[in-house]
């Protein structure tokens, strides 16, 4: 017993979807109209060439302020035996831009004349001489911009399907049009329905799922050249989304149906298209992604059903990340046809992969990465994968496609990356990996100043220290307790980066206490209280310095780990142990105080530890990092960290240790 | 004596700019508003970061259509022994995103449950059965999407500075926000002055110089993120100058004086500045471009002079390219800094030049490149180097800047390359140098079509084939008559290419002849017609297959080219030719009819010629060139080509030689 359907294959989809559309003449620029040439033609597609109807200049004109002469006049004219040429006959002013008089064939500008009045004397105005002096002779033709230097007429200015610019319009102006034609945009209607949608900006019950994706998707197709209209939440209600598909279908020539997440959503929109159209396609074969509807709606312009008049539509699923993909997959394509320009194709460029990713083998796989270059290496780090994670598109530089029938790749294997964002900006990426703190946040925002993106990724302190030994990134935070020395990080770096120069910096130091529910309401006072059978624990993973910090303490007050509830259960962050007890999955965690006050708990301060920065002596001096020594160098960056709860700043960028 | 001011280097005039503006507090955002979160807020840039105000999910929620239960009861679910659990007490259906219910910790898919009725037979609705059953144990968390997956509140979501793209609007509204605190867009007034301008659509006369700057000069300040209104054109007068000049100053955050060309305009200009405000910098060291004027305006928001209220205004120079350049060089860093953005960047690429550029020393010269690649070879072709030559502006993939102190840059050299299109874009490029002929722009025109970039540089037959030696291009276009055999392009191949292999291909039989004004006032009849001593001839350049065949048929008829009258004059294509008869600048000169009837001219045809393609063998079966044998293969180009006068097809893509 299965509810979801079968998935076709992508490209399947695609050509289905294309040629029904191209059946009904919908796979070709939509319409054409005739704009005015104004500052707001930018960005419009032409769709007839524009050849030039004059030629620019369409006089020969002066390059320079000066006086078109006879260039055979000139001849033998030399500083000991300067020529003189008499104004109006053999001379005559001009300015830069101003014809060229009949018969004379150059210009002489004004600096290398000397003006004289009818006497020969210096001439009072320099523009209105009886005569010039000149001690050169000229070549025909100089200082002359010819009638058609820039275009001639009859010549090709654009091509169709070009994509306006600012320069094109003055192009297209020299070249005598006041007017051009271009595609008309095409006007999608986006529908948002599910019942437990509400408006940005509700206050949010339990369950209440905020209403971006059509906000995203009018931003989308409006980028890609399109128009589009948001229309307001339906219900899930049988009718009302036919009633409003009915609606759309008069005025649009595009509907996104976007699918509420609950029971039967997808089922109202694929019966509601069968209904007023055609169902053509239902589940692709695509991750993130799978439940996309293609169809059309056969309705004329009064709203009548069963028309020869046809409207696609698509059925956008509702996880905001396969809704912005089916967007650039199905949409984009038919925008791009019906604007008459070429589909978008974002540069591509080579990179390795920091970590495996595992594919369905049946499906196309977008993953999205983040990119930076470390140690001239290229990187590609693959992005949560979750459906629902929004942050991953904000934070994508790029997507890599694994192609169906591959079942995913291996960490440091060479990947296509199709990239959003320009190779300059991923030049100035700083990576960050290793332990989670807060205060990495700030610092990003800081260095975002300094023209540096900085991006940290969570995977512990010894992952942190792995990764630098793959030279995977720039430096790593860390605050490893050596349980032997009480020292902080020192030997870890010597047991995981043999042979690799590091320099260990003194970032924050910072309390670790237990978290719990506002109020305490179950007393929690201090470590042990964490052995009690009514209180659930949630730890942190493996590696993690607060795991380390636990279980040194665990060790050194003699408590068992076995007998802890939920000792076995990790998160990553601190922020996830936090949010794990205000939702209460447990009951308390070790952790550090911004996080508790983020989530609203309370904290029980325990120890403090060191959190240091762990930077590989390459980078120590290299333009990349140069503005992010200044920054936790710096009193601004000091002060906002100080600022919060529980971090002590005295000994930020310090350096601590040169190993190795 | 001189009326040129002394220009001052580059940098310094930067320098100045930005110190005054800092001294008066502009140079930092502008002012600040918060605006309600739609799909017009791209484009916008976040003056102050955006932290979550809440997480997202704000609840955990079902990533599932499913049950949710409590772990622990499926433990020992195995196929052959499955386990039952009741609904509501042990299984409670759940849709996609709907809330765990508390005391649950996990979520089985529904496709992975058999629902059951009371009497444990199959349900009828398997979303309201009595109880389920699992033949499967699941993991704490399984299907879950806990709370504060993408975003937990507190966590930095973009920082300031950001230019909000379509996904942010997302991010932004899941991370609870329905406003956002952006800078407000700068005001640019945009100021054409000069009497000789006339307005876009005008009837032209001779000396009137269309005014489509401000139109580019407003399209450019608008997609920096400002906002520009475009003024009406103000006369060369310097009350009506400054009179304009507080109007805008009153309203507008920054004024662009477009100077006209005529004598006096820059010093109207600089004395209007001066009258009003402060004339910071007259004359920059920048090629083109030097006479850029920069100072401020004192003047409040009455109109009164003299006040504390500073508007900085910019002069910018009246050629086209010049214009352009100013804005790109000294605006746009002050509307980034007025948004509060980085100031734009252009991706950087090395590439190798494919002529020599000559630069004076004094400037910082800006030359813009087309690129392509060719052999692996990335190359960049300059452009023409004038400053009214808007097509370069079209034209342009990149900009090289040879730094004041240099004197240019050899040819084969390589050099740094801002770029303004993508590479992917450029990669499309197919270069064609050689001889000209007219069809080259429909064949543009086709190939933009079908995804291909076509650019052709006319250097004349032989220096096609010499441009072909350097692996300088794709092909070369070219109708070399070889004067023993009467054979067209072989022996010019074999001599100039050998050990290349070449494909020779035809393209074209034209018709070559005389081209001569309307109405052929001077009786032009045949050849011998140009020895005459009432006939001003105009030839064309050397090496050129025109200039071939002249000679060829000179020869032939024992004419003597001292006889001719303009022989040494040299024009570089077919529409150069008819350009300067039609300017009257010469009476006749050969050349293809195409050309004759684009400028309205008469024709006499004398001869026939083969214009043929020459293609090293390399890039017969390259996927750049595909579409071009298609196109030439084609019947509709074919078509489109005989539809001009004087161009015979029967042969175009047929295969002349194997050569080599």
């Amino acid at each position: 017993m299965s509810v979801y359907l079968k998935d076709i294959p992508l490209e399947q989809a695609k050509t289905t979807f294309s040629d029904t559309l191209r059946e009904v003449g919908l796979w070709d620029v939509l319409g054409t109209e005739m704009i005015l040439l104004d500052e707001n033609s930018v960005g419009r597609v032409l769709t007839e060439p524009v050849w030039a109807k004059i030629s620019s200049p369409h006089y020969h004109a002066s390059a320079m302020d000066g006086f078109a002469v006879h260039s055979t006049e000139t001849i033998g004219a030399q500083p000991s035996t300067p020529i003189i040429l008499k104004i109006d006959s053999s001379a005559r002013y001009l300015d830069t831009g101003d014809p060229l008089p009949d018969g004379f064939d150059a210009v002489i500008p004004i600096e290398n004349t000397e003006a004289l009045d009818s006497k020969n004397n210096q001439a009072q105005d320099i523009r209105k001489p009886a005569s010039i002096r000149v001690r050169a002779s000229v070549a025909p033709w100089s200082h002359v911009r010819p009638l058609g230097e820039d275009f001639i007429a009859t010549q090709l200015v654009l091509p169709a399907g070009h994509i306006l610019r600012p320069f094109d319009l003055g192009a297209i102006a020299a070249s005598g049009h006041a007017t051009v034609r271009v595609s008309r945009k095409p006007k999608v209607a986006i529908l948002p329905t599910g019942s437990e949608l509400v408006p940005i900006g509700s206050e949010l019950k339990i369950g209440d799922i905020l209403e971006y994706n059509s906000l995203v998707l009018a931003a989308q197709v409006n980028a890609m050249g399109a128009e589009a209209k948001r229309f307001s939440i339906t219900r899930d209600n049988f009718e009302e989304i036919c009633l409003r598909t009915i609606e759309a279908a008069k005025d649009f020539d595009l509907i996104l149906l976007n699918a509420g997440s609950s029971a039967g959503a997808e089922d109202f929109s694929s019966r509601a298209i069968e209904q007023l159209g055609q169902l053509l396609v239902h589940g692709v074969a695509v991750r993130p992604g799978h439940p996309v509807i293609l169809g059309t709606i056969h309705c004329g312009q009064n709203g009548e059903i069963g028309t020869d008049r046809v409207v696609p539509i698509v059925g956008v699923p509702g996880y905001p990340v396969s809704a912005a993909l089916t967007v650039e997959i199905f949409v984009e394509p038919i925008i791009a046809r019906w604007l008459g320009r070429p589909a978008l194709e974002l540069p591509i460029v080579r990179a390795n992969i920091t970590r495996k990713i595992v594919s369905p083998p049946g499906d196309d796989d977008y993953v999205r990465v983040v990119m930076g270059r470390v140690d001239d290496k290229l990187l590609a780090a693959p992005l949560s994968r979750g459906a629902g994670v929004i942050s991953s598109l904000v934070k994508a530089d790029g997507l890599v496609i694994v192609p169906r029938g591959e079942q995913g790749v291996e960490s440091g294997q060479p990947v296509t990356v199709n990239m959003y964002r320009s190779m300059s900006e991923v030049e100035k990426t700083i990576f960050c990996i290793g332990s989670h703190d807060m205060t990495l946040d700030l610092l990003s925002q800081s260095l975002a100043k300094h023209k540096r993106r900085f991006v940290s990724s969570n995977v512990g302190s010894q992952g942190g220290l792995l990764a630098i030994a793959r030279h995977d990134a720039h430096l790593a935070g860390s605050h490893l307790l050596d349980s032997e020395t009480g020292e902080f990080n020192v030997a870890y770096i010597q047991q995981y980066l043999p042979g690799i120069p590091i320099r260990l910096i003194a970032f924050v130091r910072r309390d670790q206490g237990l978290m719990v529910k506002k109020g305490n309401p179950l007393k929690i006072k201090q470590l042990g209280d964490i052995m009690r059978k009514d209180v659930k624990f949630i730890n942190r993973q493996r590696g993690s310095g607060t795991r380390v910090l636990l279980d040194y303490h665990l060790k050194q007050d003699g408590l068992a780990t076995e007998s802890i509830r939920g000792y076995d259960e990790e998160e990553y962050t601190h922020l996830g142990i936090a949010a794990a007890i205000s939702s209460g999955r447990a009951d308390t965690g070790l952790g550090i105080p911004a996080a508790a006050i983020a989530l609203d708990l309370d904290f029980i301060p325990l120890f403090t530890e060191r959190y240091d920065l762990v930077v590989p002596h390459q980078y120590i001096n290299s333009v990349l990092l140069e503005p992010f020594f200044d920054v936790i160098n710096g009193v601004e960056f000091k002060n906002s960290v100080s600022a919060l709860p529980g971090y002590d700043v005295v000994e930020m960028g310090k350096v601590i240790a040169d190993i190795n």
